[in-house]
This record gives structure tokens, sequence and C-alpha cells, in this order.
């Protein structure tokens, strides 16, 4: 048996992951759309050898009260993700690719195309991460008055990706010969219709494009109510998750490993983590600081009911969150900021502080960072993590020039790439055509 | 007033545009997925200083005979433009990238980030050409039994392009100033809500990503219907069409013209141009009698039942074309060649001939093509040529080699580019923002 490897993805918005990142001098003013200044981002962690990046992404400006939209940039001024790994593709060799498409807001024989495009663009580095998308000001940006309601919106989602993988197998491995002399561009045996007939869709196929290198894109999820766990444990080759204490992670942990099993499947997990390091600890609190300062309140507040799902409009600070209503909108970062309110009696304010604060950020030296990082990895919480950088590009830098070789000097992470694909980087099999003879 | 400019648009099929391209040796067996392979073919436009460069796109594979579809190699087997074009955007840095997307089978909201993306990773160099999608095919890969009736998908293609532009506006230009002393990353009173309703779409608004470099990416469209002449006239930056004889082309010109001079608006008018040039006219025939006699007549055939958008299956050759059902499915090209076998009283043998012959391709010297493409440009028939090339790497590096020496030494084309978006090659203003103040 090998040895158990780390893995790294790089979580990347390019104004930054901390709302006041944007206004660190350094990132340029026109991040969201400076094609190489996220470019240079990923050549670092290509250097760094992180197994992949990933784009997360949004369908829709937020609503908030312009005092809060004026002062955050990401989700106003962002390019679109799938266009931009397309890009990538040609200026990296081995990182793998991975971007956010929503289940709710696309169709699928669209999403299917694209990312067996990028599949081959990249030759075989390409994700897709498995979004249902979150909130109303998206679904009134595709003829909705509010978002679909959660039961709907993950049955949406089980059958769009079934249908995905689907056309992804249209055509056998092999089956395109190019056969000049006989003039035959394909095998007719080889191309299979999947003819779906669905609650959500019909769809006929095949797909119009040969089988991706790595036969599927590799599958991310960050489901965390009870159908989105649902959803990963069936479909989920990496599930990214948010930062939680260990004991929190490793039930986490343990409860996706036993709910995948059931399918035969054993996806990573990947916890979100935050850095801020420095060579001290005092440094790196010093800069943390000098950042935290640059974020107005409006926002860290907006921050909260944005994960909260609730209107905390004319509320005040000292108060709980309102209770929640019954319904089918509740998503699972809801359910779990309000576990977390519940378990350790947060107020509002508690909950602005901690976003404030770096949401669970681990703010200190390389060994300090390390140390986590190892906690987690060799105590069942983690399979590696995606990494969050809340300022670029110093925090990127920074983990990958501090952080990186600390890993790397307690045997933890790899020193190169010894594979060609995504796949290969997350030591998962090559999946065989759902028609390929047992 | 400066001298009329020639325009060139590169029509890019990696397999080449003549069915039997892909069966030419040095086309390699994976053109449509080998980007490497099609990069090559941009940067040789690039260099002879083609306005653009445009990739077609259909939503699924033909329903044809196995017979038929086993031999033709595009439309089974082609990456997805838009990520093509954004992965072209870094290799390139001035030839225009131009991409289809379907009004039918996509929302607007999508299609407006898509191309504001493009706009911003290729500074100011993307098109859109707009389709309403044409088969069935396509149609059922789309939750539909049958395409969308012809008078429907124009009104949803009216609709789907004011909702795009009305999106592109979202952020005044300027509006996104990055203050970061003030914390603001951009001004209010410059974002707009679009809040549109209408029979197809509603949409709120507003788009996530600041104003596209051209203010709006170069518009392409092919109507030759009479609602598609009209979206054309309305929309229309740069208007498609098909190879004519010379009156008809002038006529169509002339009639493009004057539908957009109502709306103030003089579209680019740029028939298709498929050429197979040599040193002698003797050569050039050779070359291309070489593929034609590659060509399959069943995929000859089927590429006539394609365009005529009739079942052909059990006619004999001789017989003319089946009379159209009254209906509202007829499509620009459907009316075409009907009037074209009416006027030349041609049965559906001579029409295959037509076919395999090339279309109307010009087979012959380079003077040859500079003779046609003079003509055309000359006496009100063309503003330049959308040019296609049978077959690749061959026929595109001779029209760069041979055609586009001929055309320069007669001053009809340019030497260099003097500008650096696709509309200042065009020759197009930079419109202003709908909210802009007079």
């Amino acid at each position: 048996m090998t040895t158990r490897q780390l893995h790294l993805n790089g979580f990347l918005k390019a104004a930054g992951e901390y709302h006041a990142g944007w206004r660190v001098p350094g990132n340029p003013p026109d991040a969201g759309v400076n094609f190489p200044f996220l470019a240079e981002q990923v050549r670092r962690l290509e250097a760094a050898t992180f197994d992949s990046v990933f784009l997360p992404d949004l369908l829709g400006v937020p609503d908030d009260p312009p005092a809060v939209t004026e002062r955050v940039a990401w989700s106003n001024d962002t390019l679109e993700p799938t266009t931009v790994l397309a890009a990538l593709s040609t200026i990296t060799s081995r990182i793998g690719l991975v971007a956010t498409a929503s289940t709710s807001y696309n169709q699928p024989y669209t999403v299917a195309r694209v990312f067996a495009s990028l599949d081959h663009l990249s030759k075989g580095r390409a994700g897709w991460n498995v979004v249902t998308s979150l909130n109303d000001a998206e679904a009134r940006n595709f003829g909705l008055s509010a978002h679909l309601g959660h039961a709907e919106r993950y049955r949406r989602a089980e059958e769009f990706f079934d249908v995905v993988a689907g056309l992804w197998d249209s055509f056998d491995d092999g089956a395109v010969r190019a056969d000049r002399v006989a003039g035959r561009f394909f095998d007719p045996a080889g191309l299979h219709r999947l003819d779906h007939h669905g609650e959500f869709f019909d769809v006929a196929g095949p797909l119009n494009i040969r089988r991706p290198p790595q036969g599927r894109p590799v599958i991310a999820q960050a489901g965390s109510s009870g159908p989105g766990r649902t959803l990963a444990a069936r479909i989920a080759d990496v599930v990214f998750t948010r930062a939680l204490p260990l004991a929190d992670a490793q039930a986490y942990y343990a409860s996706v490993k036993q709910q995948a099993s059931a399918f035969g499947r054993a996806p990573l997990v990947l916890p979100e983590l935050a850095t801020v390091v420095a060579p001290t600890r005092a440094e790196a609190e010093d800069r943390f600081a000098a950042v935290r300062d640059l974020l107005d309140p409006r926002v860290a507040l907006a921050d909260v009911q944005y994960w909260a799902g609730v209107d905390l409009t004319g509320l005040p600070l000292s108060a709980p969150l309102p209770p929640l209503a019954e319904g089918n909108r509740s998503t699972g970062a809801q359910a779990e900021i309000y576990a977390q309110a519940a378990r350790d009696n947060l107020t509002i304010g508690d909950l602005v502080q901690i976003v404030t604060d770096g949401d669970g950020a681990i703010i200190g030296t390389p060994a300090d960072v390390a140390d986590h990082i190892e906690e987690y990895f060799t105590q069942d919480a983690a399979d590696g993590f995606n990494v969050s950088f809340p300022w670029q590009p110093a925090t990127l830098v920074d983990f990958t020039e501090l952080v990186v070789p600390e890993l790397r000097r307690r045997g933890l992470f790899r020193t190169e790439y010894t594979g060609a694909t995504l796949r290969d980087h997350l030591g998962l099999p090559r999946p065989p055509s759902r028609y390929a003879p047992d």
C-alpha cells in the first residue's frame, strides 16, 4: 500500500477570500477581470504542486443594502469560471482546474459539453464543482421569483448529474477511429444515445464530443444538508467542507466516508483552510489586524445574514439569530450556523465578530499551520485542505513559500507531480464507461 | 474619409468545412478536440491579419442514418466554442474571436456573462454569433420533442438579445473604482438593475461583471429568412451569408443595408467563401478532385437534406425536392435552397452534385480568388468574406500564403493591425451604455 497523500486545492477568488482583501495594496483594482494576475497566482500554486485550483461562482449580485454591496469586490466583478479555466488550461500543464457550475440554472447538455471540452483542452485536468445555488438574487436572473425549494433543487441536481455523466459516455473510449482509408470517422457500435426521460429533463443525446480524457471530469461537491450529503456520497470525488473544530471535523469526515461507502465510494474530504502566516505569530497577527481594520462591520453583518439565510435588518447585535420559519428553503450552511450559534450561545454580534476575525483562519507561523494540517490529516479529520487566501497575492505567496516547504519537510506533501491528470493527483481511478463490458 | 477596408473572417472547423476534409492526410485524427492544432491555424490567420476567427456550433449530433453519421467528423466531435475562444485568448493578441451561442437553448444571463468574460479575457476581441438553432436533434437535447417554431424562436432571439445587451450595461464605464482608501469598490449610482419582464424571460440583473472592454462584444448574425433578416438589421454588426452569384449577392447586400438603415445601422456583409488555390488552375482542380473523390454520396445527400429541412429518404435522385408542407418550421436556408432549385430546375441529384463540387467554392489561382473578392468588394456585393477552409491545414495555409499577399498587392487588405479590439478591426464604434448621458 502506498503512503496516503495529502491533497491541497487552491480556492481562488482573485479579489481575496476575506471581504476586505481587495483593499490590501498589491491586489490590482481590476483583480476580478485581470486574467494575467489570476494566472500568476495559479502558476504559483502549480509550482507548489497543488492538486488543483478551484473557482467558486455566483450567478448574480447578492441582495444587500447599497452600503454593503458597494464595499464588496468579488461577487460584483468576476470572470465566468469555465472560460477562465479554459484560458488557464493553456498556461498551465499539471495543476487540476475545477470550476463551479449550478445544476439549478443550467441545462445538463450544456454543462456536459463545457466540462468535456475543458477536460480535452487541459488533457485530463478538469473538475466540476456541483452546486445547487443558494439565493434569491440568482433565481431572479433565471426567471424565478425565489430560489427553488431545497428538496426540489436536490432532486434536480441528482437527475442533472446523471444526465451529464451519461452524456460523457456517449462515445466509447476508442470509438472515434478517424479511419481515413475506409472513410469511417467512428464505429457506430461505440456511440450511445442516452434517451433520458425524467422529472426535470428529457435529453436524447448523444453528446457531440468524444469521451473526456479522464472518462469523467473530477466531481467536487460541498453538500452539508441532508440531501447535500446524500448527493455528495453518491457522486463526489472530492467533498469540500467549511472549517470545523477537530471533533466536529472528525465526525463529519466519518459520516461522509460512511455514507459514501454504501455507494462503494470513498471521496476525499477537504475542509476549507484560510491562513495568514508569517515567520512569527506576532507578525502574523499584526498583518491580519491591519486588514481586519479595513473590514466594514456592515459587510461582516451581511455575510452572517447571507449564510444564515435570514433577514437580520433592524435586529440588535445583542440578539440571537431569529427563529427559523418552517419550510423547505433551509440550506446546509444555514443549519450549520444555527447549530454553531445554539451550541456556543452566540448573538448576532458574536457571529459578526467571528466573521471579522477570519472565521476560523489560522493566523500564525508556518509550523502552526503545518501542525493544524498534520493533526487533521493524521487524525481522520481531513484528506487535505481547500486552501483559501484572505488577500492576494500576499497570503497565497506566503502559503506556497512558507507552509508548503514545511509540509514537504514533514513528508506530508509531494515535491513533484507524479501523474498527468487531476485524477492521478487525487489517486482516483479513471471510471469505465457505463457501457464498457465488465 | 478613409479608404474602405476589406474584412476577412476565418470560418473554422478543425476537421475542415468540406465533409471529406477530415480524410485528407495532414488533418490530425483528433482535429476536433486537438487544441494545439486549432491554435496553429488561428495563429496563421492572425499572422495574415484576419479580422477574426469564427467557430460555428451545433448542440447535438444531426439525425442521419448511421452510414452517414459515421462518415462525418465535425458535428460528432467538436470542442465547445466558448471554452475554445477563452483558450485562444491567451495565445493570440490581435485577432477577433467569435463564437456561436444559441438563443433557443441558453439563458441570457449565462450568455451575457460568458461573452463579457471572453471580452475581458481577450481585451476587447470577442464576438457573439447569434443563432436560433436549426434542427430537431438539438431540440431533443434540451427537453423539447421538436425544434421551436420559426416565429417563436425569432421572438425569443429578439428578447434574448435585448436582455443580454441590457445586462452588459449593468455597470457604467468607470463605475468600478476600487477605492481602497474609502473602501468603496464601485459607485452605486453607476450600477443598474435591468428588471426585465418579457414573453420568454424575467431577468432582474445586474450582471456581476464590469462592462466589457468593447462596451458590447461584436454581434454576428446569419439570418436569411424574413425574421432572420429583421433581427440582423436591428442587432448585427456583421452579417454572414452563403455564397451567391454576383447579382444575387448584390441584391442581398442592398437589402441588408437598406433594412439596417431603418435602425440607423450599417452592418458589414460577409458572404462565405471557400477556396482551393494553387499556382495554376489545373493544379487547384487536381487537388480538389482528389478530395472530392473521398466524399461519400450518402453524406452529400444528407447535407442537401439537412439544409432543405425535408426527408429525402427513398426519393430518386432524378426527382425534384418534395413540395413543402405549410407550417412554421421553414428556415431561411430552406427557402434559399428551394428558390435555387426552382430557378435552375434542379433535381435532388443536381443538388447532391453541387454539394459534391464544393457548393460555390472558388477553385483556381490566387489571382482567380483575388479577382472574385475584388469584384464582390468593389461592386456592392460584400464588405469582405467569411472564409471557410475545405480541408486543413492545406487550404488555410494556401489562402494565407497565396491569396492574402495578392490582396495586399492590390491594396485591398491591411498589412498590419492598426487597432486593438475587434471593433477597431471592423471600423465599428464602441457603443455607449444605454444609461450614458447624451
